[in-house]
Formats: C-alpha cells, sequence, structure tokens
C-alpha cells in the first residue's frame, strides 16, 4: 500500500521528482525571497534589482554601465531601465566619464546617499525575517554553499 | 592600507554587502541555473519551467490548471502560456474535467510519455553539471537548506 499514489488534484498533490530537483528550490526560494522583499521594503518603493545597481554604485562611485551590467550578470538593456528608473527617483546621477567621453560615470546623488542609510537596515531586517525557518548556523552554511555554487 | 578601497570600476569591483546578502547569492544561483539548463538542454527545446509543468502532470494524471497554479505559485496567465505551449509541442492534451465542466482535466500525451523518457536523464545529468562546484555532501546539504528556508 505505501506506494498507492495519490492523484487527486484538488487536495494533495504529488510532485514527482520536483522536490530534489535543485532547480526548483532555488526557484521557489527566489520567488519566495523576491516577494518578501516586495513587501518587507514596500515603504522604501525599491526593488531588488534597483537595490543591487544602488549597492555597486555606492561601493564603486564613478562606475560605468557597462561594468555593472557584466556585475549583475544582466542584460544592458534591462540595466538601462533600472538604472533610468533610479535617476527619475533623483537617487543617482550620470556624469561624463574622465577617461572615455562616450560612457557615462554613475554616482550616487547626495538624496542617494542618505536613502542608502535607510536601505541597507531594511535589507538587513528583510534577509533576517526571510530565513527565520534557518538558524544562525544554517543561514551561514546556506549562504556558503551559494557562494561555492555560483564560484566560476 | 588594508582598508584601501579598490575603485577601479574597468578592473576590479568592490561588491560592498551584495555578497553576503542571501537575495543577491540566490539571483545569482538561479541565473546561473537557468543558462545552464537552456544550454544543456537545448536538443530537447524546452524551458525549466516547461519542464516543471511537465513533471506535475506526469506525477498528477488529470490535474487542473488552477491547482498546477497554485502548486507553481505562478500566475495562471504565466501558466496558460506554458499550457498552449506544451500543447502546441503535442505533448499534453486537455480533456474535460468528469468533476467540473468548466475546468479541464491535464493529460501526457503518448507522445509527451515518450519524450519524458528523454527529459528525465536530461534533467538529471543537467543538475549534476551545473553544481559540479559542490561535492555530493555539500549538494545534498544545499538542497536540504534550501527546503528548510522554502518550507511554510
Amino acid at each position: 500500500m505505501g506506494s498507492t499514489k495519490k492523484t487527486d488534484p484538488k487536495t494533495k498533490l504529488e510532485r514527482g521528482s520536483l522536490d530534489n530537483l535543485l532547480g526548483y528550490q532555488l526557484r521557489r526560494a527566489q520567488i519566495k525571497l523576491f516577494q518578501h522583499f516586495k513587501s518587507s521594503l514596500a515603504e522604501l518603493n525599491i526593488t531588488p534589482s534597483q537595490a543591487g545597481v544602488l549597492i555597486l554604485i555606492e561601493s564603486n562611485p564613478g562606475i560605468s554601465q557597462s561594468a555593472l551590467a557584466r556585475a549583475m550578470e544582466i542584460e544592458r538593456a534591462t540595466l538601462g531601465e533600472t538604472i533610468n528608473d533610479l535617476q527619475k527617483k533623483l537617487w543617482i546621477e550620470r556624469r561624463k566619464s574622465p577617461n572615455d567621453a562616450r560612457s557615462h560615470a554613475l554616482h550616487l546623488s547626495s538624496k542617494g546617499k542618505t536613502f542608502m542609510k535607510k536601505l541597507h537596515p531594511a535589507i538587513d531586517t528583510h534577509e533576517q525575517d526571510v530565513s527565520d525557518n534557518l538558524n544562525a548556523k544554517e543561514k551561514r552554511e546556506l549562504l556558503a554553499l551559494l557562494t561555492k555554487f555560483n564560484s566560476i
């Protein structure tokens, strides 16, 4: 009887091999994290990818858009939209690059610098809360394993 | 001197707090996995989300579209597109549900069943290869930690 499959789709779902796929669990984790970020940081009106770009510009004042695109591993077009959004919010400024007239150097505006003082603690709180299924040791392990998985 | 920041955007990037964010590492892992899936399964001409839906239909013959949407945690409209793609490829069939005339029961076609015999081993190979930075124990740990992170 142990091998009887539950096939009533209205009540219980048989996930087959899905649960044991890294790809499936990663996608679920990504969705959970994205949704938690959205609701947890709703007041700051910012997306995860905008936050990532702001942190990179903060850490690399004067970075070019193409260096950012490489760092974020996203399409230049997608990054272009994010940069435009951040400019509209007056958080960043595009200045002529001193090295290359065709390229722009990206900087936080002073409004952007003030915003970062709210953003960093908000992200820390979100990261703590979203992973409250895990204890501190498990969180460190998960981060270390993902970092190792991502290394080239 | 240890605290001197490298700020040359052309060569070395200062990632600031990004590397220690679960959100950032999860997003990178998701991108890596998605791209590897695409190239590794190019011959089968299938996306990760189509594969997920096929596996769920295989494991739950007769499942309704709304039960699938809940299981995949995706929008009904997005799932609708995936279902249409799978129908066009003749891998699945929509039959009238015996319980509810307004709803459709989803089944693998016989072509779909044959396809699954290629899909499963291809996914297994992809999952092995994409995580070859990790040893077997680390892979198990990563899967277990993600599953715990995802649990409600």
